[in-house]
């Protein structure tokens, strides 16, 4: 069965509701995901500005501390995850979703020991995540799936790409009830799925 | 009944197919519409940059003749519909839909003899109409739209805004044959009713 691709980035709020809706359709629902990194920072870099498909800047180009805040916590959460992923599928997810929760549910500040505890809640062994992170390997893999989301258009996050090829942001804004996560993920699939060839659903903001 | 408000404008592909939907919804499926006038020109006109809700420079402030061929060209089309919608509902759709289709079925420019046409074709009192379009009150009306527009925030064409409220820009590539259209558009209501509060649903582009 094709995985459904979702590209993220911890920065995201949207991108943690988007990853919580996939963690119950895959354990409730029998669904498959990959999980990919899209990276905001480079997404909206001034150099990137001509072409979102030919990147100029890189975030795997720069020095895990440099930059701002948002620049070098998402790129070492990005590492971190890769490393994460390493130990396997299900760690992958406990680490990812750790993360986002830790982040955007609990507020705290994407760094070091946020990262950390991500790990420790997530039961990752800590030894090998610590060795993996720093590895070049883990660096490759984020440069590939960073190319893989220019290729493909990304711009925002969540990015899902299902499995007939339909890729969309999909912007939400409350987190959904297990119950509901079907439903609402179908509707969205019923979007793009449709012969009108929907491109946009997009809210006007009022003044 | 509340009618659900479409904003749109003449240069737009997809307000077309939007208003061709529209049509069969208020035609088969008894739902009511009133149609506004949103300015793509206006909207993307540098000056309006800072914005979206309190533009600088106002289509309704220009001469009819002046500025580029879609500036003017959309001028005049949204006079002329504004004077259109003084013959009644039924002329005001007749004459919006026999001017889209000319203009993005048939291919033609959107000019004086392409008004005058779907004016032809709406079976308008082409006196009356001509004298409409050159009054005061046509541009004051369409200063409203355009102004209420900017209120809500809308950015493109069609957007839909629906009697409980929410609004969203709507924007798909193929023609709804009218068998359809019922189930297209209740697609696009519940992606906006949904408890998940979803705000964009946007495709990516491939390189």
């Amino acid at each position: 069965m094709t995985p459904t691709t979702i590209y993220f980035d911890f920065l995201c709020p949207y991108a943690w509701r988007g990853l919580e809706l996939a963690d119950v359709l895959r354990r409730d629902h029998a669904q498959t995901f990959e999980l990919r990194h899209f990276s905001l920072v480079q997404g909206n870099h001034p150099e990137n500005a001509a072409s979102r498909h030919v990147p100029i800047w890189w975030l795997t180009d720069q020095a895990s501390d440099g930059g701002s805040a948002a620049q070098s916590g998402s790129l070492r959460a990005f590492l971190a995850d890769q490393a994460a992923a390493k130990q396997g599928e299900e760690a992958r997810w406990a680490f990812a979703l750790a993360l986002f929760r830790a982040v955007h549910q609990g507020k705290a500040e994407l760094n070091e020991a946020t990262l950390q505890a991500a790990a420790q809640t997530a039961g990752l062994d800590l030894a090998r995540f610590d060795t993996d992170r720093q590895d070049d390997q883990s660096r490759a893999d984020l440069r590939a799936d960073l190319a893989a989301a220019a290729e493909l258009g990304v711009f925002g996050t969540p990015t899902f790409v299902l499995p007939q090829g339909h890729a969309a942001y999909f912007r939400f804004a409350n987190l959904v009830p297990p119950q509901q996560a079907l439903d609402t993920y179908q509707l969205y699939v019923s979007v793009l799925e449709s012969d009108a060839r929907i491109e946009t659903v997009k809210r006007a903001k009022r003044a």
